[in-house]
């Protein structure tokens, strides 16, 4: 078996409850590796922070070069801007009943926002002291939100509004293509992301002449961390390929020594005869996102924990069933047998995005505290 | 339409992202019934915290004459220790690493932990100062964990390990029925009540003359709102219905007007050509605990939030898919014509004790907020 993390030593002996373990050094590899994919594609990289929601981690981007974030809400722009990060882009339809907010940020940092509507942006104009920065929100496929690609009277309708307005500068096109996220191979994922590519790449070639500083910016992990045609893109924005998961190794967009974070749960209750065991660790520790595997629901695939990091994952060992505190491991008779009451076992999260909202922090596995914004006060 | 919670002023002028409002009428209502409920059958009432978290809701069920509690963990032990609660039942199977915390809760206050196994009772023996009481666990047919009703060498192997010990005292049986939240109607909760019932108390009756003050308890939230046969149970240790949610109102246990909380969130996109609007309240605020209803997933019933409260669930309206910041309403037309940006939208949660842990807070429909454990510090 083979250990992820030679060298480092996992502090298994302080942990007690669920644990959000980070290997640091595979954490700053993907920053590397995305780093390296943009400069090598040509585009701007604006990593979005939602994934982390740390300014240690934070910190690690700045140290490869970064200076320009991508985040999901108002309150953690500000949580960012108070780290020194001071060109914020809030990849979320702006919010209008956050004025100040808005406000606020607006005088400290460059700041920009979504919309797919000229009614906010009328409000906006009303409202702000300071310049704000306006992407045009586009549906390129997805189908969640954002005016689709091939409307452009609802893009001229939010240009013409922003056009009559002192304070808003129109910055570009931004789409999300998540519907990677429900592809079945690598190809359906290049296929996804090619759409998207010729899609919105057309919309922000029709306005470039008009707009020449006109940004056309994409975001999904699983296309940008394996497509290599961006022609026609001039910014990317992933996130979750910070620390990936159980989701992006199913899907293919990263191997398993691409996964930076472990959840390390105690053992609470052995049950041979039923082939699973009780870790202390639910719900509220791994959220209750999920994949499908041999048509079971698998709330995350196990490993084991080691002096030197984790193992690959046990095969046929997963988290079966999540209740608020307790998780089900279900797995063969062998693997039980070298757990007791009081062992640490490692869990994969599914969605580490959702996992490390609700953990609220991070431990690497040299035993350093890291912060993340739902733990900071 | 009409509204629950007459009288009352919701404070949305005051409201800009996403907010859990708790309806401080109703919560004591469900308090008090349950209070009744206990009473009228005989038993003695040891709530269960885990839903609201929060010692200014403690406080409601400290008047209502609730002196003995049940908590998920040890550290919510100590939170609500520090509040003045000296009676506490962890229900969760001893974490043995926490020795600290259980040598800390010990000493300040009456502490009941479970057990299924003798292994960890011989450690805790060896590591407590105070005495400690010992709920063993016992499965009645949910098949989460514990030892089978039916299992009474196992049970015996506790009971022996126990009788060595100068510290741990053996204190009863529980068993929580989790299974009726997968029954199909209100008879089958009964059923499955039923079932529980007289498994676990076959087992205390064996054990009533050797130990005259064994405590039988049982805990689920749909069978302690809906059965009226508690013979041979000692206590009762629901939790959910202290909100209740759109959980228990599929399955029976409660009604609309029971429901004490309502997430109150803002509109960010209008999308009438595909039926659906976007909200700010994702699956980091709601948990991705969703059910089924017409064969579609439903992450929560949307209702209109008014000066008076909020209404009855609008039909065919329903939160139909949680990213990590974004819901996605489905509804029909006309609701949605009700709707501009910077509305705000009620979506009644699947499952309240998640959600109130992703909130960390509550504000109660006259303005007041309201305390959770994983939003203090």
């Amino acid at each position: 078996m083979s250990y992820i993390g030679q060298n480092h030593i996992i502090p298994t002996q302080n942990i007690s409850v669920p644990t959000l373990l980070l290997n640091e050094r595979i954490c700053r590899e993907n920053i590397a590796a995305m780093c390296g994919r943009a400069k090598a594609h040509g585009v701007a990289f604006r990593p979005h922070f939602k994934t982390h929601q740390s300014h240690a981690i934070g910190a690690w981007f700045r140290e490869a070069g970064v200076s320009a974030i991508t985040v999901s809400s108002l309150k953690m722009a500000q949580y960012f801007a108070a780290d020194g990060w001071n060109d914020i882009t809030v990849a979320f339809p702006v919010n209008i009943l956050e004025i100040d907010r808005i406000r606020d940020l607006a005088s400290r940092v460059s700041l920009n926002l979504l919309a797919l509507d000229p009614e906010p942006l009328a409000l906006l104009e009303r409202e702000v002291d300071r310049p704000v920065g306006i992407f045009i929100k586009i549906d390129a496929g997805y189908g969640r939100t954002g005016i689709p690609s091939t409307e452009v009277q609802a893009v001229e309708a939010c240009l013409r509004q922003m056009a009559r307005t002192k304070k808003l500068r129109f910055k570009g096109f931004v789409a999300h293509a998540g519907n990677t996220y429900r592809a079945g191979s690598r190809e359906e994922i290049l296929a996804i992301h090619e759409t998207t590519r010729q899609r919105i790449s057309e919309l922000g070639g029709r306005y470039k002449l008009e707009f020449p500083d006109l940004v056309v910016s994409i975001g999904d992990t699983p296309g940008c961390s394996l497509a290599d045609n961006f022609e026609g893109i001039d910014e990317m924005r992933p996130g979750n390929f910070v620390f990936y998961d159980a989701m992006q190794m199913q899907l293919g967009s990263c191997t398993l020594a691409q996964v930076a974070v472990v959840m390390a749960c105690p053992v609470v209750a052995l049950h041979p005869g039923r082939k699973r065991c009780i870790v202390y660790g639910g719900a509220i520790h791994f959220s209750k996102e999920y994949i499908m595997t041999s048509r079971e629901q698998n709330f995350g695939p196990v490993v084991q924990l080691a002096g030197n990091g984790w193992s690959a994952p046990v095969e046929g060992a997963f988290m079966s069933s999540l209740s608020q505190e307790h998780g089900i491991i279900s797995s063969r008779p062998d693997f039980l047998k070298s757990l007791k009451i009081g062992s640490l076992v490692g869990v994969i999260p599914v969605h580490s995005c959702l996992t490390a909202d609700c953990m609220r922090g991070y431990v690497t596995i040299e035993g350093k505290q890291i912060d993340h914004m739902a733990g900071s006060h």
